[in-house]
């Protein structure tokens, strides 16, 4: 099948590449760990040139064959590598963000090869406290607009789990707040770098009770004294004889995450009385654990949605005229699973 | 002046040796850096015999030589000397505890020289949520008995702040609660091993605005998406040259205390509607911060107060009997300052 576009997810640790057919669908795709933290350094001749550029040479490897081959394909990109230390600047478009705003604001960079790669603006909140996102956005973007209208008409909670959670409030297929958890990068410098990593054994199977013992004290009156002190039980129940060290990894991931589900529907039941239906984006181990803490904690509807970069990838591609007509004018409706 | 107490505070990382005469009278201190984990190690001669026992090396440096010129001295400690990795293990008394309950609950080790070493056991709560200290009892303890009957049988908050924070509920003398936060520890970890540690610029200073403005998010509406979120601000705040990398450590230092406080202020009034008066034990610059986070905080009333550990083990030493009663009977009254 012949390709439509290439779409790069181009974070600070990774590079995904995919080359998109007619409607956006994936006909091959690639994992790199060249995330512009980590480019690759070694140089060599592209397009006829010897090339020392980190961005040319991630770029090069990520996709060269393909152009090679189609030489006329469009290229999109969303992520870091529209940072202020990325690849080139794409300034950051404020709220409330939509598919029609990000693609008006594409920033472009000439490649080696000739090739324009168009990169979308991360999106920028001017609340009391300021947030960011960059790469959430098009994920985000691409969940809705392939909604059936009725749904992405009503108010919608995203969820994007990682080392840092974002929650994307969105309605009428705008982005319209958001907010940041740091939930995972503080489990991980408390385990390793603080007292409580002393008495836990690590394990490679998911401790589910743990986990869930956890969640229900951050829920708990015990937990109105936040997470600065509950995490000191991981301790104390250890001393006392009742969390194994075993245990203890998973119940301090039960307690971190369980703050910041209590947490966020405290922000939400500040807007509403009811808790609104939540779309988690990702996959793997870390979306069971949101899963129980957002069940655990009374959100209603909670469905899970993969490939939302690519989609979104392919929205912004499409609204920007990259595509020709006939291939973008059906999105395929998302599949999601319960 | 003759003195009538050896009185060891002796924990982690430091130990210290006071010799205590008539009626607790500091006569001299000492500060070692021979806390239970970094015990000397060098064998040298004790009472006559080789000696390579960490703890009476350490107990030899801080008072061998007071007990050279009177060894009938008594000798108390407090701390994690107590504790399972200890000199020796003096079982956790549980919550309520009184001076009167430790000190029936001493445990001894008797020494190479042949001198027996009270040791002050550390209190226990079993609570859902359990808590432990070991040494902060006998500062409390300390306090509480040196305060005009009136003021003591008030219910009281007795703060320690710390790496880990101990907030004591104290009744008619009594220990009754407790809670930890690791405030400290957190923001230690936070700084040195998360990505907000790479745009701070560290400084002697106290940025006192910065912390304020920290305190201040964390007791606003935006403030209950909680610590895990709010610290993420320390960064976009940054983004958006709000807040110089100068500020950023003191402006943490200050959403983490501000939560701490708000947190607490949220369990004590789940007890009671008034705050009550607080009396923060320590010195130094880490007690300005928690008495500007009070302040902002509306605990009406934050008096801090010295000597805490020294007057806490004398008085648990008059109590057990180790002293003669004559010297024992008068307690000087504590001075406080506002």
């Amino acid at each position: 099948m012949q390709a439509q576009l290439i779409a790069l997810d181009w974070g600070t640790t990774s590079l995904r590449a995919y080359r998109l057919g007619e409607n956006g669908r994936v006909l091959e795709h690639r994992s790199l760990s060249a995330g512009i933290m980590q480019l690759p350094s070694t140089p060599r001749p592209i397009a006829g040139q010897m090339c020392s550029d980190g961005y040319e040479l991630a770029f090069d490897e990520a996709c060269g064959d393909w152009l090679d081959a189609e030489p006329r394909l469009p290229v999109i990109a969303c992520g870091m590598v529209g940072s202020a230390q990325g690849w080139r600047e794409a300034v950051y478009q404020q709220t409330p963000a939509s598919v029609s705003a990000l693609s008006s604001a594409l920033v472009t960079v000439r490649s080696a090869r000739g090739v324009d790669v168009h990169i979308v603006p991360g999106v920028l909140q001017r609340s009391e406290l300021p947030n960011v996102m960059r790469g959430e956005e098009t994920q985000v973007l691409g969940i809705l607009s392939a909604l059936p209208a009725v749904e992405a008409a009503q108010p919608l909670l995203i969820g994007l789990p990682g080392s840092h959670s974002k929650w994307v409030r969105a309605v009428d297929g705008c982005i319209v707040h958001f907010d940041t958890f740091m939930t995972g990068e503080v489990f991980a410098a408390l385990s390793t770098h603080t007292i409580l990593g002393r008495t836990m054994q690590r394990s490679d199977a998911f401790d589910a009770a743990a986990f869930d013992r956890g969640v229900a004290v951050a829920h708990s009156s015990a937990g109105a004294a936040g997470p600065l002190s509950t995490i000191f039980s991981c301790r104390t129940l250890g001393l006392t004889g009742s969390l194994s060290g075993s245990a203890q990894p998973d119940y301090l991931s039960g307690l971190l995450i369980g703050h910041e589900v209590v947490a966020l529907a405290q922000l939400l039941r500040q807007q509403a009385t009811d808790l609104p239906a939540v779309i988690l984006i990702g996959s793997g181990p870390l979306l069971e654990r949101y899963q129980r803490a957002l069940d655990a904690n009374g959100f209603p509807q909670v469905t899970l949605a993969e490939q939302a970069t690519e989609r979104g990838l392919w929205q912004v591609a499409v609204q920007a005229g990259l595509i020709s007509s006939i291939s973008a004018a059906a999105a395929r409706p998302l599949s999601v699973e319960n």
